[in-house]
């Protein structure tokens, strides 16, 4: 058994998680989609929480590479760059049907009150997103597309904080419309309403 | 077995699913919990999707209670009753250490992809309480409270969209904060920056 064996088990329960949840995803279809052999699971993995723990860190490793394919498009303009991600974000879902939703948000939904494990380590994840988009806030206000007078009293950190927050609500409405109305809603209003810029 | 057991196993039901998810609770747990003879749930209920559904109508029965009981305080004007109603909300979460959020929203989260029963339950459930918001929304614009022209070419179902959806966000985000930071944001920004009002 090789370090593929171990990252073809993450790739496959990462999917499946993300399609089923957690709680409501078996090892043993894990394995089967996996194509291994179910004495590998515990090879690699002391127990199914742990393993979540590894899907965590899979699926923000995902959020990181996009994030930074995004940083360097440097052709694009700080704000034009978050444009991009929700509008890519949004297409992406609208080839799936609207479904899954945010991997990192349908987790803390799911396991935040049932394992302190999942709850810290995706809270550290969060913090680590949000920040990121705190600093890219920071680029459009020193670029000058975002005046940080129009933005009132409100710290850079806590309207980051707000948009990703906001963004996961209208993906968990996602799910019950099927529809792209709450991430076109979501993004009017953050643009229109919380940036005070045009979509 | 009467009314009162069905009653039973609902509110059971409900407190559980709340508390863990649909999938990861069973109904033997249920029926323990309820305190009534495994047999008598499918004697009310004919699959665990149809008791699921009755317990989403209870999620929904409650929230319209709360709301209608915030309409009646005539001695508090429509804004003061949103802000009622966050500050309740978020008291209410206080005092069970930030935990469990919205049943609703936890629902269209889990099975909104797996259920197009559930799907489209939660989904009326949804525009239901989005439409109220937006009725006493309208009520703040027709008492001076809000200023249709500050809130831009916005419809107020929209606004109360985003509002419902902000929100929901904020309550997956506090389940891993586990703390009262998402909801006070969500309230500061949902009043100082969509709204345009002190909170």
């Amino acid at each position: 058994m090789t370090d593929t064996t171990r990252e073809r088990i993450i790739m496959a329960g990462a999917e499946l998680i993300h399609a089923r949840g957690f709680n409501n995803t078996g090892i043993k279809e894990i394995v089967e989609t996996a194509g291994v052999p179910k004495g590998s699971f515990y090879f690699y993995f002391s127990s199914k929480e742990a393993f979540g723990l590894a899907v965590v860190d899979q699926y923000e490793a995902t959020f990181l590479e996009r994030l930074h394919a995004l940083a360097t498009e440097t052709s694009l303009s700080p704000l034009d760059r978050l444009r991009a991600f929700f509008e890519r974000t949004q297409q992406r879902f609208a080839s799936q049907g609207y479904s899954r939703g945010c991997p990192l948000g349908n987790l803390a939904q799911e396991m935040g009150d049932l394992s302190p494990a999942f709850q810290e380590r995706l809270e550290r994840a969060m913090r680590h997103l949000t920040r990121i988009l705190a600093d890219l806030l920071q680029q459009a206000v020193d670029a000058g597309e975002l005046d940080t007078a129009e933005l009132g009293p409100h710290p850079l950190e806590e309207i980051a904080f707000f948009i990703v927050e906001a963004w996961h609500g209208a993906l968990v409405r996602m799910k019950s419309a099927k529809s792209g109305e709450p991430l076109d809603i979501c993004r009017r209003m953050i643009f229109e309403r919380v940036l005070r810029r045009p979509l």
